[in-house]
């Protein structure tokens, strides 16, 4: 049994971090952190977690979370740079599903999110968990940087093909699609039911901050620099990604064995599932669940490699994914909590 | 570890226990019967559980459900009235999610779904699965009808005010509201995405199968025959039901003592909650979930009685309670595999 | 062609304004005014009114005010009351799409929305805008109350029986249902897609501002104040209010006359469709139109009679109403630039 | 003022034509036919319709329709063909919203859509109604093929890309986004609202009808052969299509002149909107109207042109170009009963 903390837990990671911790046997809740809210018992807000947790917010306090063992971070990006060192320096393990640790290229980080980095010595050292790729390193991690949402789904389809060198990692195209609880719970009227509902449309075609993340994980993937285009759509409901990959077969013969290519590189990964070629993965088939679905396409004459990959984003795409890192630091069993299937219908 | 069959398994209520199921650590699926689909892997019609499930839909076969410890039928009405004789003589024992079993009075069951009742015996001495009304009852039952969507959420919400005689029994109301769900997995024009998105109807409001067992049960909970008026419609979603009731209090007064009376009445049940008075429970709350959960209103100068409750109809209106009726019937922990808060958002 | 102006379009109601007034051949709309987006224009915000107007949002000018014919409001409460009298004394008219001139009883007004009245000499003038009950008063009206989207449905699907004194109308139960455009565009965490998509609630049970407007209403209709439980609740969807009615005939004979009483009181009411008894009105039937459609239910037994009564909440609910008594107002044809069918699917 | 015959008009695309010709003034809708629904008032199945036509539907009757000047079908495909010839030998013209004529090689054309091409005479005289490419032929048309919804928008937003020369047209990628509407009002099961609601999913990824079409206008569009890859993906929401489309420009200093040159392109076209560089067209900006909007985006550092574009599926997609083209075909206003904005919210 661990101590955990959650730092910022009012936003849809939070109520989720809190759902899956509910039935793991192996994490105490000690705290759930919230400037705005504090004093407010969080099921008063999630009442899914009434008769779950008797927690309220309560303001940050340094010491309590210096007494857990770990500590989400749930947090705008911007706030984990700044306590994470403190924590650091105490022992504490730290899974940050904010953006602060993501990117290695500080420049490029201050770049997309508007503000200097303050904490360049755990940029580096933290490790991106994203367990399919680092799973080692992972475990040994005292600070792990939660992969993005879209950069998950993206990754993971991509990543066989590019491993193995078999695409023209210069065109790579991402054509990606979220549910509207990816953006958060602020109070937005772009985000508004009455604007998004029965709609549909691109958002951040000119550049969206899950590009260099994509792009520094895909190349290193590739073992070089790679060019890709990623386009995230806003799909009228709540959980869900779905991402259509297109790549370029530097020989079109390769596609018979990129079926058994995609199986083999994910047979022994607990919440990665390629389905047989040419199915269409649905993302109901992952809504609450740790899973990446994923499967194959080809139209015909054609050299170019589709994959269709889905995702919970608030599970595998947040706090999920962070669950199973926490699994990996702490040496549980690596499903354990996450074992539930998808809700469907 | 008990055996289980599942008859009729391609509905959503079949793959809600199947969902279910999946997590239950002391049962062991065994087969799950379907004449349309035998041999189809349930994964392939369901692919939230790939990897939870190597079954495939089977021809129904009595030798293979006799060997099993329980049944659920998944079936539209009329077909466990023919198969529950020969596994009662078998010793198996059976949750009946189907209305076959839910009516006592046969004519009425015989008029509004529109055939004769072909197991009276057994239609007798089946038990009303309300766990909350009949829990000792369920124990040692072998046949147990489990209730209707609608009648849960409905019973449950009025159930206090009719045990305590409190309010004109001639005279109650329930406005309910379900998901698409609700009315199965047919291949029905009127239940297309395109014909109910977007839109909100009553349906059945001249009368619903419903009716008469929300009477029955309402009866029972009185001591003598109630008039209740009961309208259905349709909510533009997936899951979840909210009745809102209404009832007319022989003494005003009595608005005092509502709330206490509420939470006395359910404190001891692990799947009713009631909130603060005033409070509005979303179906969402419950979504995936084996809770019914409850708010009292009261408008001013009113001597009205307004009760909201919320059930998930697949779960605490379906397959949840068939479990807990199961956990019942077999000495398990009641709240075994119906643990998970509900999904949220 | 007359000059046309709104205060306050950012809103869902103002953009339904333009919308209809696009096609609308006898006005010209000279301005659109906003405190917080003068000068944007109103084709940015709403991009359906690209090609359609090249007004931009302007701070408001009682000049230009006062240079309309007529000027629409589409503000939240508390701001046509202080500008109004000015107006009147320029002789402009004025539809108010707000609550200020709804409520006759300024205590009951005050008390319901949180202010003193500032301009009770016009809340006594004001006519009451529903036409299907003085459209003569409407006529000759300078200032109108266009009615709440909530009391439009309500109020129409009791009427006839009211008028006629055929129900307890001491015991009336309306059981309304909205979809999320109801509650306007503002960033408020409540309203977010992911907040209430996917689920169902009652809200305001303990009390709603349409009450007393309802209230008002049906006791005029019956000629002496009625007893009404009103409770809304909120739709996983954008646009469409269903009301569902409850009421209790004196004489249960009287049943038989019912459908030809609401077709003959109806029959001359071009936005009013009463269909064949026990029919189900959806309320994307009415989807973008200026329509209001109910239909009559008797359940085995019974003396309650059941209605279903579906308005577009923005449409016949607020926009369509106040064109409609623009219309009126001016002597134009009542249906203009109201006719075209609903949008459906 | 013109005679109009509708064959086929139960589906989505028949509802749609009634609800724009219930305002057409030159239009009179003769008939609209149904095998499986004759005798039935299409107000009854579509109750938007009512108080608009009077019209039931009825068995097709050639007879009938050769009294038309216009017909349009709106069947499966394999149905017009067969009945085109008879009524071109008597002179109707017809617009054919099904796929029978928009594929000139008559090879392709057999092989996507199962049968043998019965009219390949007509096939080959066909005009293929894209207005923004073909007006003039149009005009002078017996017989237009209505293009397909994901032609019309994939097409749209390509056009002048490839009609200037500036891409790859070796490497096009078109993903493409549905609502349900988009697939029929048939009683599959996949497309129930408990199947799509609430999920996302790629389908025909492998190869698609539209793919042949698409390939053949795009191709005429550029003078020679194209590769293009097309995935369709299904929206959990009613109407719309967006495609987001990617190409690689030769230079990538064209995306200077990549605005203006749409914007030429585009100026004279009453339905086509071109928004400012980097915009977001959402399709509820088109929800019901005959419009086809569309934005250009680039990412840092690439070659790659982004175009998002949206339809209405059952509007520019179907119906409403039908209409347009039936103006162009008789000398009407090219807008005449298009001119009402998008319904948003």
């Amino acid at each position: 049994m661990i101590k955990v903390g959650i730092v910022g837990g009012t936003g849809y990671t939070g109520v989720e971090l809190l759902r899956i911790l509910a039935v793991h046997p192996e994490v105490s809740v000690q705290c759930i952190t919230s400037r705005s809210e504090a004093g407010m018992p969080v099921a008063d807000m999630y009442p899914n977690l009434r008769g779950h947790f008797d927690l309220a917010f309560s303001e940050p306090d340094v010491a309590v979370l210096k007494a857990c063992d770990l500590v989400f971070f749930a947090t705008p990006h911007g706030v984990a740079m700044r306590m994470v060192p403190e924590l650091m320096a105490g022992g504490v393990r730290v899974v940050d599903l904010s953006a602060d640790f993501r990117i290695k290229d500080l420049d490029v980080w201050a770049n997309w999110y508007g503000m200097a980095h303050e904490s360049p010595d755990w940029a580096e050292r933290a490790v991106y968990g994203l367990p399919e790729v680092v799973r080692d390193e992972i475990r040994q991690a005292q600070l792990v940087a939660n992969p993005g949402c879209y950069p998950t789904a993206v990754q993971l389809g991509f990543l066989p093909l590019l491993e193995e060198g078999l695409v023209d990692a210069s065109r790579l195209i991402a054509d990606a699609k979220s549910g509207a609880s990816g953006a958060g719970r602020q109070g937005k009227i772009g985000m508004l039911h009455g604007e998004i509902g029965e709609s549909f449309k691109a958002y951040g075609a000119s550049g969206h901050r899950h590009l260099p993340e994509i792009r520094q994980g895909l190349s290193a993937a590739a073992g070089s620099s790679v060019g890709v285009t990623f386009v995230p759509h806003l799909i009228p409901m709540i959980r869900g990604i779905e991402a259509t990959l297109y790549a370029e077969l530097h020989d079109p013969g390769a596609f018979d064995r990129l079926q058994s290519l995609y199986e083999a590189r994910f047979q022994d990964e607990p919440f990665v599932d390629v389905m047989p070629f040419g199915s269409h993965p649905e993302t109901r088939s992952v809504r609450g669940a740790n899973q990446c679905r994923m499967a194959l396409h080809r139209q015909e004459n054609s050299n170019i490699v589709i994959v269709s990959s889905v995702i919970d984003n608030l599970v595998k795409g947040a706090a999920g994914q962070a669950v199973q890192n926490m699994n990996i630091m702490f040496g549980f069993r690596e499903t354990m909590g996450l074992e539930a299937p998808a809700l469907l219908p």
